[in-house]
């Protein structure tokens, strides 16, 4: 059971190596009369994208999109979206050194044990390429919530001890840290040349908004939103935690139940709440207000320093990782981290539809009045 | 969709109402042959029993266990294994207050909304009572890890600003709130009872290990080791974040890649790593060592102040919330972390059983020698 | 994964053994706000329930339902609703013979072989007595589908060389092998009786019919309606075959395209088909007609005459079974097959809801209006 | 939820239209280790094509396979394997035909209703061209079963009047129609012929055995191995029915009990069964003996005839549907049937891996022996 698949009724699947022949999604469940082309995905797929400036990897990955099903006539028919991505020049490295080697902080030992051997090339189906097939499928669920009203937005909340308040979310796509906030983000930009120089790597935290969220997503006991929300996002490689509303501030020593509970009030007829610790979320279901998730990313485990390991064969070496890799890793995630939380909440979205007999009425009316042929 | 089960091979289902006539769990895929009685579960549900000191909510409820099904003979069958308990005096109270009022904190508007009405007797299915389900299933988990050497062992690590070091192990199960170091717990204690006499309650930190995990556990991409566990933490009620190894601090000032990796070495013919900031997994399937998470839990929301919402027919309102509540849920929450944990490792211990042909060998061998009939 | 659960989207989860403390039923996904008692399950019960003649067993099962959570105020509250009945004494009865040799016919080498030993008591696990908890889930389903017009009806159409033709719907539950025609009851009743003398057994096949449907209905590909149906029908026991529509006669030699297809026309301003080869579905979806199925029912395992088999030790020996046993189970199947086949359509029901954003926009609208907070 | 995947460990799903840009299917779940090319594929998938003889459309579908992803150097890595078919030349044709008005025996009108509207292009989603993508997955099931020394043999054993005896297996692939036996087969395509001239279509029966099965494939109640084998088969497109081993025989006139049950008796030192009316499986599990299943495929929808219907305006019409048709599905299903029984068997051959504790210690030993770090 190799877990590639992720949702209930809006399901998406992926595949793909670092340097195999190709990327890909397939999105089963999005609902059919949706207008999509290649034009609505392409965007967030480039956001993704290495080499745009001096502080990320400069290899070439066009990430060109091909949407291959699931749209006709320029809308989606109710059957599966196939998103591929073809990898280019992904024969001519030198992997000698790796092949043999465990890598500090990846995944490479862990395939070994559990698979017996591993595809050692650019860390194979570990490599944070693989988060290119979820941002395919995160953006065709933020294309099917634009119908009803809900935007995602996820930014670079800090960056070691840069930490950058929310002063413009129009900021946030004009820097290469992806900070809302220009100054913070210099200081990043900063921060990261430092850092690289000596030969080092750094982490950071992506916050992340959802709003127009009707009340009511998100299933009781385990399928609750934010439990759900923190299955997708920490499943994207290098989370080491993740936050809604308060967070670990909630259980802290300042806190108390008069002050994290968020009263409810009026407002233009409207139930709504007086502050928003909560993050949006109530018993696992969304309180109307807006959803706050924040995560964790540690700092990239590809640096340019020898480093202690052992080999396949259990003989203790050094490795030195040859490439360039990004000192860290925190910018290009924001969008992974985006589109994650979208397919969360397109498939809570489903999910909630058939949650009462009212519903249901409402799409096949009290009787079927066909009668019997 | 109610979303009342969790896991993929060795897989719960849980049902009941606080109030209602009884709550229960069914595993489905528990393997045959495990020896299992009631003695094996009860001890789990009496640690998660309110009523044990004077911290705790006085309430009675027993939580007698009955096994209902896919037991013969002492040991499991292979067939779906049912838990039983049986609510009691779940009649008298007066919820006339509750029933129309929405109580900040907790779940109440959110059902309204998504359902459309909501069994308002101690909060009915979002209750915490939920989680004996839960318990009763995870203890199954425990009883199945112990045949592999593999053991799970949550405690409190913090109340408000009451911090416990890692002292004693065996001081976890001698304090009313389940910190490893008797004198921490004593503060914490007085921290509670001046909460309680303050009519406010506070929230705290639960860390949970796992020893003896052989690598290899863990899907990659969505069904990760972290991502499952971060699943299931955050889907117990009142849990607002959840770090894994290092969390927020790899991410945080003072990390750097060069620190944050754990480099591996060779121990007796092993591989070992020299640190464990990675928490026991890396790109999402278990190292070998030891498995670290802490969650945030938050105060709870039933306080006994005087509290500013709205009524069900949308007007403004004051409540206020009758009957002795816990001021504080985290002791009570320290089992069922460990269970939800259980319950995530014996169902990857499943998973990862097909990983690879050789293991599959191991049970069926190269061939079938029965001629067809 | 033993496999307990059915449904997708509307689903449920049964437990229990034939001579263990219970069996029971928990379906998690039904909508709220559907009104429900213990009296919409009990008749479908009472309908499986063995000794209702001289031609069934005369062993004592009261089946008494009990409706344990999800119901609140005599509706449903969209939380999983758990089915319990308890067995009634199951301690006395010596199965020394069955315990160490294979019923020929029945699973239990096939038990032994899979989990290594096996609760022999009465079958156990693969007992009929399980599809007690199918019927309470099925009953559910039926009243869920009463709301939208769709009703289900099945029946026996032949026992060994009696063929009932469908004379009288009303006729099914007044004979005690529930034929839609009171001569073809009487004979088979009389075969019955003939068989059960030669202590023998024997099969024949259930009808069932479902109205109301509206067109749309099952998922391309691999949840097609009738795909869903057969997977449903044949995990009863005893089951050999089924058919939709015309079954095996349209690949039969007198069967042509021109022939086989059902050409459409229009009928008070809605689409309808001239004929109904197709029993109901095409392309695996609803078609607005009557669904029609058909299944085969294998005669009685269990015989009264020594039969050869095979000891859990290898040894060649006779067997005799004890004990009062059905000389035919198709009557008691009829209600299975029906409760199955509305299982599956409820959970299509469901399913389609999200199949179009037309759907979805009649729920949720275009916006949600509030602005965060 | 649009039900595109297959399988619960060993899990396919396919995406793609008959004219779209590319057919595909995911594979996840297939352990690591396997040695596997598009050699292994691609013989499947030209069995299925058309064009190989007078007899089937002379359409051109070259149906060359790439693998994309899970497999490195050779072998299957335990990461999802990405099959992929590029359409050819699928721009041209006319379709003003078909797209307004609905195909008697097609889905076209249960697509329209389902989504609102459809692509009419070659029927899409629903034509059989769908199939191929099954193929490329179950191919690898096979190449999986292999390595169990299990194999799965499909054949033609009816065309309308023209029964095949199993002559001869090797017979199967030497003619046009994948009948054993030479004879039959020349009527087989005499009749087709003759069906062609009269514009007309016609069905048949297709039977598959596997063999080499071990006892204890299948999981009681729901996923029994009959009730999978059953969804799997009555998926394919224009089956419309399906019995296991006697089938509709068991419940007929001249079966009973005393000849239905397979006896037991012992076989060098092993337990075998004396007949096999079962046709392989008890009680939703495998017995051990060859594995049995028929199923009846309806004539060919697509005539040359003209038919009476409707069109999307609700108006009534005639339809000529243009282009060459298959006058028989059958031959083209044959491989299908073959392939979607190797999915189902190698996803219960995994799920049947963890059934019992002796199997899991067998992988995992005792006790996992690091100590913690």
């Amino acid at each position: 059971m190799a877990g590639s698949s992720f949702g209930n009724l809006f399901r998406i699947t992926t595949f793909g190596e670092s340097h195999g022949a190709a990327l890909g999604a397939v999105v089963d469940g999005c609902p059919a009369g949706l207008s999509l082309s290649e034009e609505d995905i392409q965007p967030f797929l480039d956001r993704r994208r290495p080499g745009q400036s001096g502080i990320t990897t400069s290899r070439k990955e066009s990430d060109r999109i091909r949407i291959l099903s699931g749209v006709f006539e320029g809308k989606t028919t109710g059957t599966p979206i196939a998103f591929l991505m073809e990898n280019e020049d992904h024969h001519s490295a030198d992997y000698s050194n790796i092949a043999d080697k465990f890598r500090p902080g990846h995944a490479d030992f862990c395939f070994e044990e559990k698979y017996g051997f591993r595809d050692y090339r650019g860390g194979g189906r570990s490599s944070g390429r693989e988060t290119a097939a979820r941002v395919a499928g995160g953006a065709l669920a933020i294309r099917l919530l634009k119908e009803f009203g809900i935007s995602v937005c996820a930014y670079t909340s800090s960056i070691g001890d840069v930490e950058a308040p929310f002063t413009d979310r129009e900021e946030i796509l004009k820097n290469p840290v992806f900070m809302p906030d220009k100054e913070a983000a210099e200081k990043a930009v900063e921060l990261i040349k430092k850092v690289a120089g000596e030969k080092d790597s750094v982490g950071g935290c992506i916050t992340c908004f959802a709003d127009g969220l009707p009340a009511g997503l998100g299933e009781p006991v385990f399928e609750k939103l934010d439990a759900l929300l923190s299955h997708a996002l920490v499943s994207v490689g290098a989370v080491k935690g993740i936050e809604i509303g308060d967070g670990f501030l909630a259980a802290g020593p300042s806190s108390r139940g008069s002050v994290n509970n968020d009263e409810f009030m009026m407002e233009n007829g409207v139930v709504r709440k007086k502050t928003n610790h909560s993050g949006g979320v109530l018993g696992g279901i969304s309180d109307g207000s807006r959803l706050i998730t924040r995560v964790a990313i540690k700092p990239t485990p590809s640096i340019a320093r020898a480093q202690k390991t052992v080999t396949k064969d259990k003989e203790e070496t050094e490795i030195l990782i040859h490439g360039r890799h990004d000192p860290v890793v925190v910018p290009r995630a924001v969008v992974v981290v985006e589109c994650m939380t979208a397919l969360v909440l397109a498939d809570l979205l489903l999910m909630n539809a058939t949650s009462k007999l009212e519903n249901l009425k409402k799409i096949y009316g009290n009787e079927n009045t066909l009668p019997p042929a």
